[in-house]
């Protein structure tokens, strides 16, 4: 496992639980985050790319994207590395980062955001999935059904549809869930108060397209609420994105 | 109960399992809303406000926000009514709606968004309440809590706040849903698999600061993610809500 961020630390610790898979070590150039997640999954560790053992069947590459092919490049350098399947994590980048270097080449995506204090259900965790062989590729779904209910061959562009879509459904939507929080301590009002409204709006979803399940001023036209809202953010800096996802959901009626 | 929408629907029905409550008559405008609602509860119904009965304890204006004040004002002319507590459900409009009408006047608020199809579980959603007097507070506290585990003294000002920021974690995260359905619909992926990283994006801030939970290309400052993003975005339209959010997820950094 190349990376002990927080895909590398949970995925590299799943992976080591499962029966007919085995983590033999963790690399990381941080000493200490290596000594971590090899702690976690009870495996040797090494902060050097040249001591990284030359005879895993799996090299999974979990750093951040600016470095894959960085870590690609160097592995490549390696003994044997060329014979070998090598994946990365990322939704971001795609598989041609890899391929200038190796030729055994694959994705092992899950598409979730993790943190390392909280505890990742795999189970419920999609796996895009893709490889140059066939053979390789067997091999990554066969892995990741042991982890997962849910797995999907998705190429890169597809991949990249996903990752564009993911920053609007996860990271917009928090920084919306930090607007809400800065409007209602500013105003006096316990945030806590909007948490089952929040944990309602994504569990709508689940069943509904969310288009059939928009409410609020904007998609009923109500330009009365709309200028009081406006009038009540004056002055806040979030005049400009209420008016921005008004205009966005006053299309959606045509 | 004066109103058979989303909320009048399922709070006529919630309140008349209460042991110590009961829904003596449902009003609509709407004969076959009327009708089904008062089914639902098993009591009588009329569509005439000069019907609605004198004799009940309380009554809840749970219609639209625009028609709010018309009932009032119709409610204020019925016998008797002069000496009733009336209340409305609605976050979005100020109690003085009611005033210039009726006395005993208050605000009855489940802070929550409902449809018709779904039951809504009473105990989780927080009662924003509010009366003029005293004992018509106690009242609706001590019904809200009967129903739910989460209620809060709430007053005009503070509904308010709290009505803005409902848009900004309700109204607008579900258009970003929308958005990220049509962008992985129109890129021949399944909207399925950004279900889990979507409920994960809401559970997370259940325990967390949603400012401290910001991930993603914006906050981490990553200009070549974001203009990578922007190319795929040319022609979808959602360019600018793009640019607009990623530079509002700019600003927290500061």
């Amino acid at each position: 496992m190349i990376g002990a961020g927080n895909v590398g630390f949970h995925l590299g610790k799943a992976l080591s639980l499962l029966p007919n898979a085995d983590i033999i070590q963790v690399y990381s150039r941080t000493k200490k985050k290596a000594q971590n997640s090899a702690q976690n999954i009870d495996c040797q560790y090494t902060t050097k790319i040249k001591n990284i053992k030359t005879d895993a069947d799996l090299y999974i590459i979990a750093v951040n994207d600016a470095a894959i092919g960085t870590v690609a490049e160097a592995l490549s350098t390696l003994p044997y590395l060329q014979e070998k399947l090598v994946v990365h994590t990322s939704g971001a980048t795609p598989s041609t980062v890899l391929s200038p270097y190796l030729s055994r080449i694959g994705i092992f995506y899950p598409l979730q955001t993790f943190s390392i204090q909280k505890e990742p259900n795999f189970k419920t965790i999609p796996f895009c999935l893709d490889a140059v062989n066939e053979k390789d590729f067997l091999l990554l779904e066969n892995l990741a059904q042991q982890l997962s209910t849910r797995t999907a061959r998705i190429d890169d562009a597809q991949r990249a549809v996903l990752h564009v879509a993911a920053v609007f459904v996860n990271n917009f939507t928090n920084y919306l869930y930090t607007v809400g929080a800065d409007i209602t301590e500013k105003g006096g009002v316990p945030f806590d108060l909007l948490k089952p409204l929040i944990a309602e709006t994504a569990e709508k979803i689940r069943e509904n397209a969310p288009r059939d399940m928009q409410t609020g001023p904007a998609v009923r036209g109500d330009e009365a609420t709309i200028v009081r809202h406006l009038d009540f953010l004056e002055g806040s800096g979030y005049e400009g994105v209420y008016s921005f996802l008004t205009e966005g959901i006053g299309k959606l009626k045509r």
